[in-house]
């Protein structure tokens, strides 16, 4: 397969795959419908960023706040979830879920995953945020740090409950909103945040290049 | 003063007056010279936030990570954030300035906005981040929660630095660059984030009022 050249290429791309609900009101479906198609979308995805040879992904499936939603929702994004990861896992890659495992609403399906897991070749790292919550995350800096007795220390990565996925350098979002929700608050501070007004289930791979296309004409400053 | 007329305003606008350097650089000047042509553009939009009742706006002045850069860029905008909070100081806010207190990069000059301090009407809450960093902010949690004996609290916001400073409903970025770089992380995690290609020096009202268009059609979910 053939796709376009960049000069720079980011090594970690979070994804917020927004847009399912409005996609299946859009097709005169009920709203938890939209979900299922966004699995293909993310095949897809993970097929692109495999051949550009992208180090690190990370999907954003659902959060704690998403599941104030009415349970047939969110039944329907838990069941999206666990099919994704399961689809993936049988490819080349290296699988990590994170979220909040001690409550009823992680699917006790991906418990595997609490540790990263090496499928075929491990080609890439691909990350899925499932019932993860931006409090939870934080909420491990005091936790954690409280336990190792170093509350003094500059180092704040290491103690939070997401320490295993790396910062991320390139965030698109589908659905048009422009917000991050919620999303790893610590490895998104230098992010570049691209957002494409087309829903996730309208995914082409002319919006994948798009973004890579804006993205290596950023320059990488980190703050400084 | 006439004004359009909006069907919801943000509570609390976060400002990024990003493009002092590149609009120096555009103009022949040595790129220390643009953050004194920040000024202006910060009165302005005070007074524009005024007129429509915004009740709190924050301004991000300088961080931690802008301290590398040469010492000659370092002192001009270090004077230009002292300047910004004294013009202000004989207006109608409440002013309060949060970043490292404790480093010799924070102006002794403002020291005494540590805790917020009102002028005449005090009529909206402004919020200067000066000597700011994200780690700085963090790391409270670890320490104060250590010192408070409450690691495993849920409370995450009150334990940072910047506690003193509330959610961020739209953030505001000028010269083009579509990221936090740093900016609030906690306060901004649902934040509406609009950015324009206008070096901040080249700052209209037009700017502002499309942002606030802009914003009066988005929906608030708080990550629901």
């Amino acid at each position: 397969m053939t796709h376009p050249k960049f000069k720079r290429l980011p090594k970690h791309i979070g994804v917020i795959p927004d847009g399912n609900r409005r996609w299946a009101v859009g097709q005169g479906l009920p709203k938890q419908d939209g979900y299922r198609r966004g699995l293909e979308p993310g095949m897809m995805l993970y097929e692109l960023c495999l051949e550009l040879g992208i180090p690190e992904l990370t999907f954003y499936g659902f959060t704690q706040d998403n599941t104030k939603r009415p349970a047939v929702q969110t039944r329907a994004f838990q069941k999206a979830c666990v099919d994704a990861v399961r689809m993936l896992a049988n490819r080349d890659a290296a699988l990590l879920v994170i979220g909040d495992y001690d409550s009823p609403l992680f699917p006790r399906e991906l418990l595997e995953f609490k540790e990263r897991k090496t499928f075929g070749r491990g080609l890439i790292k691909i990350n899925f945020l499932v019932n993860y919550g931006w409090k939870w995350d934080l909420n491990h800096l005091m936790r954690d740090s409280l336990m190792a007795g170093k509350g003094g220390s500059r180092n704040v990565i290491q103690y939070i409950a997401s320490r295993d996925i790396s910062r991320v350098d390139l965030i698109i979002r589908w659905g048009g909103r422009r917000r991050l929700s919620g999303f790893l608050p610590v490895q998104s501070i230098y992010s570049d945040f691209y957002v494409l007004d087309d829903l996730w289930p309208d995914f082409k791979k002319e919006h994948f290049y798009e973004a890579m296309q804006w993205y290596e004409n950023q320059d990488v400053t980190l703050g400084g």
